[in-house]
């Protein structure tokens, strides 16, 4: 290792919390609550592929651990740390400063330390590895595989404003600086919902994080419960920031759009007052979209009651098998 | 994801050890076994920097798992599972069964299983970011931290096949068949030294597995630990493969080589027995190379007893501070 990658190193150290061995040696160290289980998730970015080039580093440090917080909160777990692989094209060092005070600013929000990583050179773009690790009982553990048959179907936050901006910056969408300025946070800075994972756990029969758009992460609950769903579109909390353009970008935005991290999680229809003290407490609004059904499938009626043709619109390469 | 990076991810699917949640949720889960921590590391693999781009895909899949493995053997760790994040250039599908193939057969062989992961296209070269989980008794792991005055300096194995190989490769040596095949394995089929840092749990004062080179790597334990060492060039376990080479590539070799995944440890002289009986069970020879003391600095004496004039002759970019 070159030793400007060392001095890298160093913007990523911090002292370790009691009990825990930082940064620094062979191995990381740290203990885990009585009857906890580790809830661990991997995630990997890639530059000019899970995020633009020119993108603010301090929102790239932030966005890296968001997503594997994100994770998390899916299961219902609380954090208790996470490791950093980072590979350079070059030792920017101004760069690395504004990546970690994002990174590290979330690390403290969330009680997440950072203890240990690996910094290199890359010769190609740069390379983002987060790995979080969290307690949870697994008892109460949010799965995917607990859907049950006329389970409520929610979601948390609003969709569509992360897919909106980033269409906007692709150029997929005519420029709107207005709206592009209205949805940019919602891509670039998302909020792992970490309260309200945990108040779900035990709650909730199934839960995941919206990454890949809502119609393919709900058919991931869908297949591994084996069951079907019926959703209301109307019913679909629709970012503001929408407001105005077509209904054909608004659809693909809702329900295809990636980069949410809402929660979408299924609860017994006795439990909607719970769910909404729930959601209360954790400071995030929820909606309910939809309900679970024995017969597979996933159905988005429209306002009229009408299924809407999906797979002619082009969705069908969500692959709902 | 596309559809055919999903078809690769069940490459590395398989049905989890009971108790653990594997590949397919948000997390993975596992428990941890009372009174013990979980030790973890993370190592981020280059395509061009950490490994050449026509290596053997199956030799590949061992090494990413290997180095890991080898800083929880330096810790005296047991694994527990790991997870792999993996960008590819293109769905090679027979590329990925080789790799999974040499990953998987060395996760059976110490009961490591890969418990998650992300698979993505990389726009990039190949990247690979595996994070491995142990468990350890923090208080008999072995740190980097704990060498003291008179301690004895031990390495298992031998030294330099590795950098030998790699120079061959590189075409930093002159080209020789015999030498190169002689070498290789220990370049790319290292084995991770988990039953003898188990065994020198609790008895080993400090340790670590040597991936920069000898004298780099015990001068991270000579700083952690505030004290200085002396070694005795004789005593290094040169690698027979070394036979034949200059002096200077020999030195360069054992001294400076990375890569070589053999644990170097310190113990107090009167578990010489102890440490020579632990090697023993755990099936490699270790070779008592040196010894710690007070003051700072580190020293190697050759056949006559004189200092090696390390520094002129190439060895200052270590910065043994």
């Amino acid at each position: 290792m070159a030793s400007e990658f060392d001095l890298i190193g160093r913007y990523f150290t911090r002292a370790a919390p009691a009990d825990v061995l930082g940064v620094g040696d062979d191995c990381a160290m740290f203990p885990v609550p009585a009857g906890r289980h580790v809830a661990t998730s991997v995630d990997l970015l890639l530059e000019g592929r899970h995020f633009f080039s020119d993108v603010d580093p301090r929102a790239l440090g932030h966005k890296s651990l968001a997503v594997n917080l994100s994770d998390l909160a899916a299961m219902g777990a609380s954090p208790l740390g996470c490791v950093l692989g980072i590979g350079l094209p070059q030792a920017d060092e101004a760069w690395v400063d504004a990546f970690s005070q994002g990174f590290l600013a979330l690390c403290d929000t969330h009680a997440c330390p950072l203890i240990g990583g690996d910094t290199t050179r890359s010769n190609q773009g740069v390379v983002i590895s987060v790995t979080v690790f969290g307690s949870v009982d697994p008892n109460l553990a949010l799965r995917r595989d607990g859907a049950r048959p006329d389970d409520d179907i929610w979601v948390s936050g609003t969709l569509g404003a992360a897919d909106v901006a980033y269409r906007l910056l692709a150029g997929a969408l005519a420029p709107d600086p207005v709206r592009l300025a209205a949805t940019r946070a919602a891509l670039e800075w998302p909020t792992p919902r970490l309260a309200l994972g945990r108040a779900l756990a035990g709650m909730a029969h199934a839960a995941l994080d919206v990454s890949d758009g809502l119609l393919q992460d709900l058919g991931h609950i869908l297949k591994a419960s084996g069951v079907g769903a019926v959703l209301d579109y109307a019913a679909l909390p629709v970012d503001p920031a929408l407001t105005g353009l077509s209904p054909e970008d608004v659809a693909h935005a809702v329900l295809a759009g990636g980069d949410v991290y809402e929660l979408c999680f299924t609860a017994g229809r006795q439990r909607r007052a719970a769910v909404q003290q729930a959601a209360r407490e954790a400071g995030v609004p929820v909606s309910r979209i939809g309900a679970v059904q024995r017969e597979p499938g996933l159905v988005v009626l429209d306002d009229s009651g009408t299924p809407m043709p999906l797979r002619t619109r082009g969705f069908d390469h969500f692959g709902l098998d």
